[in-house]
């Protein structure tokens, strides 16, 4: 778990109560509402240090990290939230480069983070390298923070959920969340955004074959990237084609009708129309009150969410249930149980 | 809850020892003997009576009910179970009289069950009435039990899988399971069966307008009924619009591809085909293994469902959590405390 290893990163610099391992209540609460005011105030590096916190697996940390949320939470909220996905190759990175930098134009500051459930294996696969958004990663604006690495999607998107927050916190109005189209990712990311973006490429007719299930029904806006050169009309092509598949879905309950478009990322074309269209989602679901009802809905999902996963997780980890439940299964694939049968039995392990 | 009646209701007829209120094991243990061989020899009255045994909320009777279903497991298990669904005034009444009907031609013995999660406030509002499927009723290779009522959809889903047991071991090779297009009964059907039916209506441009989420991926075929008269020609223009709609989806783990056509239930027309397919369906999963890993699955996501529905069920009647959980939704709404903390506190709220 490399305790030692976070509890120095996190110990260096700003903090000098966190290197002396001081645990007395009063200045634990010291340390993190000096935290938060650096936050707030929009330092950077505190930020780095306060996801860092967010992130660490250290139970000491965990406890200061719900301080920091608790302080910085009555700043946050203030902000669009927007997923971007899109499988690898797609130009997700060149995307948000530019994407960011005209945001930055415009008097935004944008924060990028990332929901990556295969990082904890591969060790940050996306955004792991800062240099793929060099432009964006210089710019003072712009705060760039490379994927939560974590044992379970659920503790990822926990932890960037909470890294939000405190972007938020230090005056971020604009964040981006980027997912690669891996297991339950984007359905994690759609659920802690307002707006979710797909990313596309034109192919060879085949734009609408392969397309993970459910994710067109998430799509506000779907986005045909690297329309350039030759590729240019196969682009406009693949637009129709999305525009008439998104007729086959029933409208949405924020009564937002997705937008096609196509954009060149890398000759920033097609940006600010995707811009205006964000701005003008965000203008249609907070005079009609979805935005709040979202953003509320979205709260109490991960309220129950946390609750749920934590009683099955304490259910599946008991010795009797972790030695009987093999058993049951085996019996169940030979038809010798029903599965309601083996549930009473499991259950009643659990009291024993 | 009518236990009285319900008591009653099982306790007329086969078994006087139920009348006696009978309690000793041996006896149990031999009044479900003498039930399952009446099942198993394809006593229709019997199987209406362990139906009602499973669907009855007495304790008692659910306890009777595990040991019955216990012993005609091993005869279960041996049928095609075809889901059916689609809104009211698609003609499922009428297409599963034709279907069956023709199925009892072909030899097959034919049980039409229902899931019905509104049915617990209609009192029953499909198949309800027997008599909109007079000819099915009355042949002696078919059954058809109006459906289950319930508090919950997990609970009819429950007794609907149990009935399916009993009927299998009566010997129906062919199971139909109706529902209507209700909250996530569907999802909850196509959990249950190995084909899943979708029947429309050609309309007026707008076939593929509307269709809730998800309907299209669980299909395994379409069928467009009433395809007779004025409406032959707006059926054959729907049949191409769905099956160009399903080229928009991936293909399915089964490598089946789902068949849309169309009929005219109140002509019988187009009927042996749908059974063709149902055929070749089963062939090919039967062939390629995903028919009997397909129905292990749905074992296991039962057994698993059961369980996480206990913990939570119980959790959430635990008399703290049930006092705070409002409160801590209410600061969620004003941003003045994280999901996670919410999350963490209610959980400890249950330790005490």
């Amino acid at each position: 778990m490399n305790t030692d290893k976070e509890h120095k990163k996190i110990s260096k610099g700003i903090n000098p109560a966190f290197a002396k391992g001081t645990t007395s209540r009063v200045k634990r609460s010291l340390d993190t509402d000096q935290l938060a005011q650096e936050i707030i105030e929009g330092n950077h590096t505190a930020l780095s240090k306060g996801i860092t916190l967010v992130e660490s697996t250290v139970v000491k940390h965990q406890e200061l990290a719900q301080l920091l949320i608790e302080k910085c939470l009555v700043h946050a909220n203030q902000s669009i939230r927007i997923g971007i996905t899109g499988v690898p190759g797609v130009g997700k990175s060149t995307f948000i480069e530019s994407f960011g930098s005209y945001l930055t134009t415009l008097g935004k500051k944008v924060a990028v983070l990332a929901v990556d459930p295969s990082s904890s294996l591969s060790h940050g696969s996306i955004l792991g390298d800062k240099t793929r958004m060099d432009t964006l990663s210089l710019n003072k604006n712009a705060f760039i923070r490379p994927s939560a690495s974590g044992n379970s999607l659920g503790g990822v998107a926990r932890k960037t959920r909470e890294a939000i927050i405190l972007c938020e916190a230090a005056g971020f109005d604009t964040i981006i969340i980027e997912t690669v189209g891996v297991g339950q990712s984007e359905t994690v990311v759609h659920s802690m955004v307002d707006f979710f973006l797909l990313l596309k490429l034109a192919g060879a007719g085949d734009e609408l074959q392969g397309i993970k299930r459910g994710i067109i029904e998430m799509a506000d806006a779907i986005v045909i990237n690297k329309a350039d050169g030759n590729n240019e009309k196969p682009a406009k092509l693949a637009k129709t084609a999305f525009a008439k598949a998104l007729h086959l879905y029933p409208p949405k309950e924020s009564t937002w009708i997705p937008k096609v478009s196509t954009c060149s990322a890398i000759e920033h074309k097609g940006i600010s129309e995707i811009w205006k269209a964000i701005e003008s989602y965000k203008a249609l679901t907070q005079e009609n009150g979805y935005f709040t009802k979202k953003r509320y809905e979205q709260n109490t999902y991960w309220l129950l969410q946390t609750v749920e996963n934590s009683l099955k997780e304490n259910f599946y980890r008991d010795p009797n249930v972790k030695k009987r439940l093999p058993m049951l299964l085996e019996q169940l694939s030979k038809n010798k149980i029903s599965p309601f049968s083996a549930a009473q039995e499991l259950l009643s392990l659990r009291k024993k």
